[in-house]
Parts: structure tokens; C-alpha cells; sequence
């Protein structure tokens, strides 16, 4: 708990709800009548409108990017180590914006919200949405704040995802497009990672087919498994190693099955304590518009035909022990956009923190990120100088 | 269905269960009053009874590790490919045997086996089996079969940590240890995967703490999940893209949850065929033996210290896309047997299967396999010529 606020920090942000009543067709073929969506904005958005920045979240993140609710948070927004005062993403010169995406279970309109159409709970009813149906959500978004191009739109791993549908889907409103730690499609191990984690939710009994809200239960124990297993594939086998190794919680083996070994310690509490803030259909949902991003696809396959017609410039970064998404998925990606000529600074990042690292404040990492997004401010300051 | 047998067959075996009364202390603290072990031998003892040879079976493995039960079956044992005339593990030339481990659920005495002192089902309250335990149990198997010294004791996975086990604890009692894919000691990540699946089979609300065979019901959901997320540790990232990459099914993306990509569909009938053959309770057996395993933690987790007193000559195998036991764990395994000037053969096979590599008859692995197993045949035979 901060009794004092670091110098760094956006400071207290309150959450604002942008109701939007036109009609969203989705890629599924559904349409989502009406939605709300939560939003975060830091610093100020300047005279000519030209230096806003979305930054878009990863499967289990929201709108609370940085900064305190309120003095009691333990914790600030999920990516205050990048978001602030004389950070890479300088509050001082960018309006940041930060949503909870649709499908969402922080505020955004998704599976605990009310269905209009039936007044109960979407629960599972709620439409599967895509990286393509997120951005074009976004895309709204901006025109309601009165923004007609971004500065640079920005995101880790599923974020980053986002990141490329933008340029892609909208080439000429955004500047910069910032893809870290992202892959241009999920690999079948990715996707079968993805599947366990789906199979343990459905497998719980407090499932009740998604209609858990309704029987008065939370598929704990379901969501709970996908979590550990999730945190499996975030940390490298070394960053575990280092950090827990074979370390005995009680100095000894028991010979049963209670927790013996610190690393079991760790994912229980991970497991556990995501439950209580984390929406068990919107986790499904997040994991199906991960299998499903396939932006070379509609381009018979080719990533750079994809990447053809975008016009923003790029920084993509990857770190080396990420085995999610690793380096190479990531040079996947640059080889792409260079086939078809694009802009495209690329970093690949030494960190023993697997995926997780591109929510840590790696020195090597904040300062390349630092650099590309001065650049990125110094196209708009130039006039102002 | 084989109509008739490949010549290079064991042919028909059949299994035989021998008990033992004396009772086994076990690592626990906890005694077995009594156990059987079923075990099938493939090939002759010779007169002087020097070309015996174990094989040590892995986590879902079992005694039938060649040939064939019936004429009716459709598949050989789970090592056909490196057991039988010609193959790696020679029949005519060697006394093949291989049995269940205790706590297994192919007919050794185990979680679903009566508890004599009980009358009733031991379930979970079979004692939890260390590595060496099973190794004590097959010493005393060798014993009974009348065999004085292994020619060699050979292993892959789990069982090549109980080859490392036999050439510690009975130094005099092996002349050669074949360890393949193996590692020394579990990664953190590896405790953690280990974790998740047992995790998975208690949460299932069939498992009833173990004790479902007294409630008429199995943790099928559970179980399911356990192996699912097993298949995706033995098949490497490079396996699961050449395999089944992002096909789809049916084609087409059908924007719900069933069964989309073809990973999906091949996790789901790997997980639901292994629940009809294999105990949970077992399977946490195993989980836990892997877990404890760690033969350097004795000696003051030096690893070659533990390899000081073995006499036994080391062939070590592993594979290049193997990321359960990658090639690094094993050559910290021919680091520490050097370091005490051991006789060790190390191959690194290149492959794309992962772990599951080492059942695979990978031509250069059967190859280096088939040479090392000649020159252990070698040794014997010379007196003969």
C-alpha cells in the first residue's frame, strides 16, 4: 500500500464507461446489439490530437494499465513499469488509452453482463469474439475520444496480436504499431495448451455448462488448473529454476500429496487467487481469439502479404527465453514486414523471465522501448517546439 | 491385427506373476507385507547366466514391452521397436526381462491390488513408491530369476533415472546402464507440470480422495486432463507443427468450442483412450517417484559424487527436440560420470518426435543403440566362440 504515491506514477486514475448503442457485427456472425466499454486514459490529449496511444491487453489483463484506484491498492495497473512520468510510454507526452476489452469480465460489456435481448446474464451465450472484432471495437473507441489517428497503438502477447490487426485492418490510423513478445498465429502447441486449460474448466462440475452465475457457482478448481498451467508457459523453465529449483516448502519430502515443493506453492497461490478476480467464460472466450488469429490466412498463408498494405512503422520486441512466443515467432514477424519493405526495428531482449518479461522493467528492455517511443513523440513535438 | 507375426518378433509372450512374501521397507517409512510382480522375459538365459538384461519402464509403462499377447492384438509391446531377433536389444542373444513396478496397475501389486492387511482395495492408501524402492524390488526379482549380474540394466524417461538408481545403489550387480532420455532430477517446470496433473485428478469430483473404486465411479475427467497435458510435453513444438500445424477439423472455423483443431481432436482421444487402461491412483504414483528422484541430493547434490562407487559402464542417449529431458540433462548426467572417470558413450540423436523419441526406431538411435548392445553381447559371447 503506497501511503505516498511514487514520483513515476500516473497517480489516482478512475475508470470511465463509454456506452456504445450502434449495433457490432462480429466475425462469428453475430451482433452485439449494444456494448459498454471501460476505459483508462492517462495524460493529456494535445491541441492538434496527434499524440494518443492505445494500448491493447493480453488474455488476462484490462483497462487498469497503470496507476492506483485508490491509496489502499497494493498494486498499480498491470503495466505501470512501462506507463508514466519518464517512462517508455511517457505520460508527460502521450494520452494513453487503455480499455477492457469486449468479452471482458472488468467492466466491459462480456459473459457477466446483462444480454438486452433476454435481460439475464450472457454468461455462455456471449458471441466468441476475434482480434479483428476487439479492433474494430477500438476502432469506435477512438472516434468517440475524438482521435483520428494514433500516435501508436501498443501490446504484449495477445495484445500484440491487436497491435498487428490494426495495421493491418487499419492501415492509415495509426502511426506506429508496437508488437512485443507477440506471434503472427498461435503453434498447435500453443493452441493444445489452450485446449487442456479449456477441457479443465469445462470439467468441473461448477461449470454447468458456462451457466455458473445462475447455479450459484464458480467453476473454481476448473479455472484454477488453466491458471497453473498458464503460468507454466509464462515462466521459463530457467526463470522456475532460479527462482524455485527444488526447494522443499517444509525443508523435507513427506511422502504425500500436500504441497511439497515450493514451485507447487507458487502455482496453487496463482491458481487460486485468479479465481477471484477472473471470469471463467471470458477466460474461454480469451483463449479462442488466441487459436483463432491467423492474420495470414486471408493472404493464402503469406504473413507479408498481410503485412502489404499496412502504414505504420514498427518496433517488434521478443526476449529469449520466452517459449510461448518465442524470438524466432517473432522474427517471423519482422522478416514479414522487410519482405514487403515496411519500417521495422526489432529487439530481442536477454531475460531469464520467459513470457512474462514484457511486463518486467528489464533495463535493456525499457530502454529500447524508451528510444522507439521518443522517436515516436518527437514527430509531434517537432511542430510545438 | 498382425495375421502373422514380423520375423523380427519376440512372437507370443505371455506374463507370469511371481509373489513375494518377504515384506519390502520402503523409503516412507511404510512397509509392504507382501507383493507380486508380473513380468515377461523374452529370449534364453544362457549357461552361464551372463546375458541377462532389465528394461525398466517409464511412467505409463508396463512388463509387455515386446511381442504380442494374442493374434488378435493390435499392437506389440511398448518397446517392440528395440527388443526382438536383430533389433537393438537382441533376443537371441540376450535374456530379456521387464517387469510392472510396484504401484503399477498392469497385475504388480498396486493402488487397485488387495491390501492383505485390510481385505479391502488399497486405492490411496498404497504407499508412495520411490525409484529406489523399485529398484530394491527388482533386486530381489533378479535374485529370484536366478541371475547374479545384469549384462545391462536400460531404461528411457523414468525408467533410465531407475538405470541411474541400480548402477548407485547395486555398483556390483550391473555391467552396463543404458540412461535414455532421462535427466538427473526434475526441473522446477517439470515438478510443475507434474503438479498441474495431479491437480487435475483431484479436483475430479469422481476421484472421491482415491477412493473411487469403492464409490463404482473413475476420475475420467481427470485423468483425461493428466495425460492430455502429458502428450503435450512428450511431442515437441516441431512434432505438433509437423503433425498437425493449425489444420482445422472441419475445414473451417466454427466459432464455438467444440473439437476445431486437429491437435485438439488427437489430445481429447489420447486422454479419453488412456483412462480405460490406466489407474489414477497409479498415475500419482509415478508422478511423485519422478518428483523424489534425485540421486545427488545424498551427497550434497553433487551429481558426480553420487556416480562415484558405480562400476558399470554408461551408454547415455538423448534427443535434440526432447524439452521434457532436453540434451542438456543429459549431458549433466555424462559431465558428473566423467568427472569420476566412468566409461560412458553419449549420443545426442537428431530428431523431431521430443521426448516420445525414445520408443521411436530412429535409424542413427538404433543404430548407436544396436552397437553398444554388441559390444555388451560381446562380453559374454567370447568365452563361447
Amino acid at each position: 500500500m503506497p501511503t505516498v504515491l511514487p514520483p513515476d506514477s500516473v497517480g489516482l486514475v478512475i475508470p470511465q464507461t463509454l456506452a456504445f448503442d450502434e449495433p457490432l457485427e462480429l466475425d462469428s456472425g453475430k451482433t452485439l446489439p449494444r456494448y459498454d466499454l471501460v476505459v483508462e486514459t492517462y495524460g493529456e490529449l494535445n491541441a492538434d490530437r496527434s499524440n494518443a496511444v492505445l494500448i491493447c491487453h493480453a488474455l488476462s489483463g484490462d483497462h487498469h494499465a497503470a496507476g492506483y484506484h485508490g491509496m489502499e491498492d497494493r498494486k498499480p495497473g498491470w503495466w505501470d513499469s512501462a506507463i508514466g512520468p519518464g517512462k517508455p510510454i511517457d505520460t508527460t507526452r502521450f494520452f494513453v488509452v487503455c480499455l477492457n476489452n469486449l468479452g471482458g469480465c472488468r467492466g466491459s460489456t462480456g459473459p457477466t453482463s446483462v444480454n438486452p435481448d433476454t435481460g439475464r446474464v450472457y454468461g455462455p451465450d456471449f458471441p466468441i469474439i476475434t482480434v479483428a472484432d476487439w479492433v474494430r471495437s477500438q476502432e469506435r473507441l477512438m472516434h468517440r475520444l475524438g482521435i483520428g489517428q494514433w500516435a501508436a497503438v501498443i501490446g504484449g502477447s495477445l495484445g500484440g496480436m491487436q497491435v498487428m490487426q490494426w495495421a493491418i485492418g487499419f492501415p492509415k490510423l495509426l502511426r506506429h504499431a508496437a508488437v512485443i513478445a507477440a506471434a503472427p498465429r498461435l503453434s498447435a502447441q500453443n493452441i493444445a495448451f489452450n485446449e487442456v486449460a479449456r477441457q479443465a474448466i469445462f470439467a468441473d462440475p461448477d461449470f454447468h455448462d458456462g451457466h455458473y452465475q445462475e447455479h450459484g457457482t464458480l467453476p473454481r478448481k476448473g479455472l484454477m488448473l488453466a491458471r497453473m498451467l498458464g503460468h507454466i508457459t509464462y515462466l521459463s523453465d530457467d526463470a522456475m529454476r532460479a527462482k524455485f529449483g527444488r526447494e522443499l516448502r517444509a525443508g523435507k519430502i513427506n511422502f504425500g500429496f500436500d504441497v511439497e515443493f515450493q514451485v507447487e506453492s507458487y502455482l496453487r497461490y496463482q491458481g487460486a487467487s485468479f479465481v477471484d478476480r477472473f471470469d471463467a467464460n471470458t477466460y474461454l472466450l480469451m483463449t479462442k481469439a488466441l487459436d483463432y488469429f491467423d492474420p495470414a490466412g486471408e493472404f493464402g498463408h503469406d504473413l507479408s502479404k498481410a503485412f502489404a498494405a499496412t502504414e505504420a512503422d514498427f518496433l517488434v520486441v521478443s526476449f529469449t527465453t520466452d517459449w510461448r512466443f518465442s524470438p524466432a515467432r517473432s522474427r517471423e514477424i519482422v522478416k514479414a514486414l522487410l519482405d514487403v519493405n515496411k519500417h521495422v526495428s526489432y529487439a530481442e531482449i536477454e531475460s531469464s523471465h520467459g513470457h512474462d518479461a514484457f511486463l518486467v522493467p528489464i533495463p535493456d528492455y525499457m530502454n529500447v522501448f524508451r528510444a522507439y517511443m521518443g522517436r515516436v513523440a518527437a514527430e509531434f513535438t517537432k511542430g510545438e517546439a
